[in-house]
């Protein structure tokens, strides 16, 4: 198999400022703390080989008992592998639990380990179990067919369609293409739109999963500032998105202009007007993520970026049931002229043949249950936001936090730089945090963290506990003279 | 509410063979399991008064202690409901269905054409009904999570590991990834093994997609013959598969050994020694494709290849229920050593975060539940293989088909090279055809054409009358000196 190497250069500097609270704790330590978290965060891919201990030990200046020590703590922890005169491999600890059978089949264990790397919430329970008997009714004859659909069953696309229309957005279902959620639809915009080596332009920071996704097709990020401190209104900075389109030749952005991730931001009617304005301008096409337009928490958005561009071939939307409903559907879309859904849907059996009939019927049972359920979400992240930015006043009051209008998640500004540090270190206070330079490019973000509210209150107060306990140990002491911010 | 009463004499006729499996399941099981079918189903709709146990019980000739349990559990699992007095009336575990909208979706109109563009059967309607009975049965749970799951439920896991424990190669569910359907799985794979220009060994013929793949990440497909002449023992070339990877030093080989897509051959025990052996001293990564290998007509297939590689991390196996239950649950996977599954897994969400909850249940139950309904397909196929022998010998005498022993497909090789010209004329004869030259590179298999016989006997007739019109309609005219055949 081919074997992937990581040389010693490349983790060092992926290490970044590892030893940057020397003294706190054993240079072996921050070390092996440094490394899970690069493997935690998919910078050492599972399955590389470190390199060689004394290799290592010259790059960083350090002894090599330090790196031989640092890697038999991963190795004990289960996190690298050796075998006898091989270079050691990074794994993930444990097998996966054996679980029951399914009738019994149970909710994985979290221990007491608050996990805030994400941000999802739990399914609203009868609303999905009644779109899936719904769908085992609206099923039989489906089953009458091979059930490969790639562009979508009608009747879904259909309804999607139709929850545009009602937005203001004029749609009919052959602008619509079914997707495995809006991870996957991006991927397949990439696909069909850019090639290696092209630019993407995103929001800095943004969604990390769209990064990767960029990266993966060969793709170059340029990242233009979403800036919390200027105000909603003027966060986006759209004379920056106008002339990096120009100066990079850039064929696509990627933004998220409704309750943006991971801020919760969102962009006003004449900023939209202006994007659409740009795409016609510079024939960039904008692919915007909706994926988040249903959680508004104190005011719904403006109308759609695509209202401002009718007829545009330039504004693509994306969006998806994973935020809105559950993210165990797996079910998404893609808005787009007629003439891209052909060469979308075309290009689509080289990856895969389409989206569980199952989950597409499930689907269109939840878009045409009305808002009810979705505001019983939008009132239980209200009051969990409540209490984060409550617990977050009363533990870390110099944290300064971004309150967006919605979403899921707190962006929040720490006095000092390292959110990585803290990330790694969290773990052990019974937390488990995305570090903020996952959101950027080029190790941005460093005096930033996401704190997502999905998760009920109780859990929240102990995330919080645990991210200020994490975040003393690193007995951070702040620069009474430091300078203004710099995103 | 208006109270529908559903008469003893009829449940027992809709419930059919409800007791077929007797031994594996207690009557009382069995018993809610029919009965909560046909409620999926609306043969029994909501709100029905189901007859009472004594009637019920001397109708299905079963204890009435039966019949009370069958009841109990259903009232137990909220499928009825009950008051002091009256008699058991039916209703779903959520509040009832808004049945319309969704009950509305049609099958999509087919026409008169006959599809044979595509070897996929319909579903198996009652044991997929079954499955995602089964499925929204089990999942409660999962609604306590996010819903994402890139490496796959662990139950599932559980089954599949356990699938190919039961075919004598020992796999752990650590070794097994969850994925939307073979393609999918294929797709990751190359992702994480390949490069852009790195060359890649495939069967030729082989599956389209396949191709359509490698050749979207930049792959060059390396194409090693697959000579039906030869005898299926001798078809593959295992010399030329041998010298190919050295030669062009390929990382990857894809083959079809079980039941080849589109010969239907099947790759005999010692070939399969062979290949691993390759595999080994090359140190190219083999991806066998074993979608057909439930799909075995007239032997079952010998042991998998990776039971020949054992601990070989170059060996990889990739399956899928689309064949052998049904396309529209897109349901995958990948079995390879841990590591390289964990790979598979952090790099997954550069492209999607999972194949949905409900539908890696319903597999759950589908593998589960043993060999029948997948001879049940066997047999189907077997017949309607035989209609198509039948039609061909009586109006394509010379068209010489090879027959494989098992897979759902027969591939022709016709007197004159004409298989575009064919497909493009076909549709005006009621027959829609992928034309030869889709299964192999640089324009070959112009003189071959794959004709399914997943589609019921009378679309094959149809098909065939079709296929012979279009055919004449082309005039070819045969060269009696035409040389021997070149694949």
């Amino acid at each position: 198999m081919m074997m992937h190497a990581v040389g010693a250069r490349s983790v060092s500097r992926d290490l970044g400022g590892w030893r940057d609270d020397a003294g706190r704790r054993p240079a072996y330590r921050a070390l092996a703390d440094g490394i899970r978290l690069l493997v935690h965060d998919g910078r050492i891919p599972l399955g590389a080989a470190l390199p060689g201990e004394r290799e290592l030990a010259g790059e960083l200046q350090v002894s090599r008992t330090t790196v031989t020590t640092a890697y038999s703590v991963l190795r004990e922890e289960g996190f690298l592998s050796s075998r006898q005169g091989s270079r050691s491999t990074v794994t993930m600890p444990a097998a996966p639990p054996r679980a029951p059978a399914v009738g019994s089949a149970r909710r994985p264990e979290a221990g007491d380990v608050v996990d805030l790397s994400y941000a999802a919430m739990v399914a609203p329970v009868l609303e999905v179990q009644e779109a899936y008997s719904a769908a085992l009714q609206a099923l039989p004859p489906f089953l009458d067919t091979h059930g490969m659909e790639p562009h979508g069953i009608a009747v879904l696309r259909e309804a999607i369609a139709a929850r545009y229309c009602a937005r203001g957005l004029e749609t009919t279902p052959a602008q619509i293409m079914v997707t495995s959620g809006a991870q996957h639809a991006f991927r397949l915009l990439l696909g069909v739109l850019t090639a290696p080596g092209e630019r993407v332009l995103v929001d800095h920071p943004t969604y990390p999963n769209a990064l990767a996704a960029v990266r993966r097709v060969g793709g170059r990020p340029v990242p233009v500032p979403v800036r919390p401190e200027g105000g909603a209104s003027r966060a986006w900075d759209l004379g920056g998105i106008r002339s990096a389109a120009r100066q990079t030749a850039a064929g696509m952005a990627y933004l998220i202009p409704d309750f943006h991730n991971p801020t919760g931001l969102c962009l006003d009617d004449a900023g939209r007007a202006e994007l659409a304005r740009i795409a016609r301008e510079t024939r960039m096409t904008l692919v915007v993520d909706e994926t988040m337009v249903d959680v508004w928490l104190d005011a719904p958005p403006p109308a759609p970026v695509a209202a401002h561009g009718r007829g545009l071939s330039e504004v693509v939307t994306i969006g998806s049931v994973s935020k809105s409903h559950w993210g165990g559907l797996r079910v998404g879309w893609i808005r787009a002229e007629p003439e891209l859904i052909g060469r979308l849907v075309g290009s689509r059996s080289a990856s895969d043949l389409g989206t569980p009939v199952m989950d597409q019927l499930a689907a269109v049972h939840l878009l045409d249950a009305g808002d009810g359920p979705v505001e019983a979400r939008r009132e239980i992240l209200r009051a969990q936001r409540a209490v984060l930015l409550d617990e977050l006043a009363a533990r870390l009051p110099d944290w300064v936090p971004t309150v967006g209008t919605g979403g899921m998640s707190l962006w929040l500004r720490m006095p000092a730089p390292v959110s990585t540090a803290l990330a790694a270190t969290a773990p052990s206070h019974g937390v488990v945090l995305a570090a903020g330079p996952r959101f950027g490019v080029e190790g941005a973000f460093e005096r930033y963290i996401r704190l997502p509210y999905a998760r009920p209150a109780d859990e929240l107060r102990r995330a919080v506990a645990g991210v200020a306990a994490a975040y003393d140990a690193l007995g951070v002491t702040v620069d009474p003279a430091e300078p203004a911010l710099v995103v």
